[in-house]
């Protein structure tokens, strides 16, 4: 015999957050393809050099690479960003641009597994492909609405900022270098405190006022677009070319009356370096400390590591599993697998008007379920309840059924002929 | 520069087929569930122990197997039946049995490429574990008829047959050995034809008579079940316990309005060892050169592996890739990814009425596309038309909509108070 075991940080998926998991996937594609966007797929395998380019970063050690059988050197996918600046530089002959896709799938990471960290996990990317317009951007920022209120995990904000932003304000003190460092310190705060912040700054070697104006550009302001706008350039110097995109996209969301869900906020600058306009992440409002639970923004060549042609972009990732988790913090409420569960007669009865009506059910989208172990009453109900049915059927005689509400243990004789009216009103 | 190539073998699944696959997927989901079968998931990469037991078969040399970071062995699944298996034994004490589920994933095998076989394809699996209720076997004949009436892929016919009835008709001669080979011969029955099945039959050694009773027995018969069994019940020599299985499943698919869609073929066997009981294969009416497209059948060990306490089941394997390629060649209608188009302003024109009208529309289900490239006329109906819309929408003066048909390329100016109604009235 061999012990049915699972790899450490991969994990089963069983009925209830496999449904949970399915319904809020049906709820993103719904808003996705409300909008054009169209689903593609990539394969979970790639060339190792395709996934990881020339290599060398943190990313590399926690691939799962190996030779395949015919001694190619392949990986398993780590993202869905690498695969989609793939796909797009080798179909592009096949696509439409500007090209509006989403993409749903599972990736691979060796990472240490910690409390909601796994080997594999589900990412959800939507993006759009082949255009610098800044309805694009705002277009990401407004699904990441539609998106967030259809699958309704209470109230949250989207923090928005624009990457050249901090760029601007060293430029304007006259420095060009550290930028890098500088980002990666920023987009720590949340984790490590302005304090911390303040520290690695002139550990960078940053001359004090630069640090100033940088601590108080990345603080928590509030006020209107316009007043945010003002104040941020001042400090970068101007009305530069970030401010005016930021500008332009508050504007449109501010039509579009989404101005009491995206805010801005100079701390967010996003670790990827891929990242060159807008960058954003969102925040639960009862459960920020979960962090960020849709984040992305604009990229000006992902494509160029497979391409001589560069194809701005820009796109967002939701992160299912974090949300399926807040979800299931704020409530336990039971996901139904069957409205009805029928208790057959045995088989030789022939249960010819339980089929029927179960038939007739099923054809208004009601769940029918037939028990079919044994003909104890408590396996029976303890099934009905572990499925969440509301009602029992059984097959009376005359052809007539015994209806059993399972809440209130109420039985009731129903006719033959208008068994599925009653009983879809009873379901109402 | 790195060529963005794929591995042989695998796949980019491009908008159109894909938005065909999840469609289909979502059929057979809302099929599933409507007989109270819940959805799980188990991890893509296994202990190579766990998914291939003792080894030693066909299989092995085409799994991916390889050592990961911790040097453990390690396999990517090659089916969704072992992962089951393995899954039920583990979680055992969480599950309600009878336990109906569905796995619709991405399974792989080292497999020599070829038209129509890849090395990373989807499995749609369904099964009812945990009793041997004759019933059982009739619920997932019945879901196969459901989800192909639904995904209609044009008319199609469940040939059915009990794997025991074999067994018995050589029994019935005194053969107690040589079943498995005569079983694999008779699986080949529609790839190699009678006389080669006869001529595989007498090289097993196998008498003349016991040959011709074989080959009797699997021929193409018509007529009702009752004379079918009857037939069959004289060539295995009684009414044996296959039969009577047989006859009860075949009085409730009678009892449903099902034997029109389900017929007695006595030559399906499956080529899997672990069948025990029914099996079943399915050909569609217009397409059966491509083979069975949904198969499966009772098992009554299958985690026996992992397990001291036996499992009886039976299941069934939806072939979505071949049920798609079959719907490609019959319809080559375009999937649409937007009904309407929007051909905005300028960002600066602050396209607010085309915003509002779109979030308007995207209420009542309507899919809404801007167009973000750049402002020819030629690239903007190119854009429209390869997303299949029906119309184009651009804002006019004092916020009316000047509203495109793309089919007959009328024009018309629409108020904005009515510009949602007016638009769904004519999408209808």
């Amino acid at each position: 015999m061999i012990e049915p075991r699972i790899l450490k940080g991969f994990r089963d998926s069983l009925p209830q957050p496999e449904l949970r998991r399915k319904r809020s996937e049906q709820i993103l594609q719904t808003v996705f393809e409300s909008y054009g966007f169209a689903p593609i797929d990539t394969p979970v395998m790639e060339y190792t050099e395709v996934l990881l380019g020339k290599g060398g970063g943190e990313t590399d050690k926690q691939v799962f690479r190996f030779s395949d059988n015919g001694g190619r050197d392949v990986s398993l996918r780590f993202d869905l960003t690498v695969p989609l600046a793939r796909f797009v530089s080798l179909h592009r002959e096949e696509l439409t641009f500007p090209f509006k896709c989403y993409h749903i799938a599972k990736v691979f990471r060796g990472e240490k597994p910690q409390k909601g960290r796994y080997r594999e996990f589900i990412q959800c990317d939507f993006d759009i492909i082949g255009t610098d317009n800044p309805l694009a951007d705002f277009e990401i920022l407004s699904i990441m609405c539609s998106a967030l209120d259809a699958l309704s995990p209470g109230g949250y904000k989207i923090h928005l900022s624009h990457r050249g932003l901090i760029n601007e304000l060293l430029a304007s003190r006259g420095i060009y270098e550290k930028t890098t460092e500088v980002l990666r310190s920023i987009d720590k705060l949340y984790k490590i405190g302005a304090e911390n912040v303040r520290a690695e700054l002139s550990g960078a070697g940053l001359d004090s006022p630069a640090a100033e104006a940088l601590m108080d550009f990345i603080k928590p302001v509030s006020g209107t677009y316009d007043e945010v706008l003002d104040r941020m350039a001042v400090l970068v110097g101007g009305r530069t070319e970030s401010v005016r995109r930021l500008e332009q996209v508050c504007s449109l969301l501010k039509a579009a009356g989404l101005d009491k869900k995206v805010i801005l906020d100079g701390s967010i600058t996003r670790g990827l370096d891929y990242y060159t306009g807008v960058v954003f992440e969102t925040f639960l409002d009862e459960m920020p400390s979960i962090g960020s639970v849709c984040s992305g923004g604009r990229y000006d060549n992902l494509t160029g590591l497979y391409s001589n042609r560069p194809q701005p972009g820009v796109g967002a990732s939701v992160g299912i599993d974090r949300l399926l988790a807040a979800s299931e913090d704020m409530e336990q409420e039971q996901v139904t697998q069957s409205d009805i569960v029928f208790f057959p007669e045995p088989v030789d009865a022939e249960p010819q008007a339980c089929l029927n009506l179960a038939a007739g059910l099923r054809k208004s989208g009601i769940r029918c379920d037939f028990y079919l172990g044994n003909a104890k009453a408590r396996d029976q109900y303890a099934y009905a309840q572990s499925k969440g049915a509301r009602f029992a059927v059984t097959g009376a005689e005359n052809g007539s059924f015994m209806l059993k509400d399972l809440t209130t243990r109420e039985t009731a004789e129903i006719g033959s002929e208008t068994a599925v009216e009653t009983i879809l009103k009873r379901l109402r």
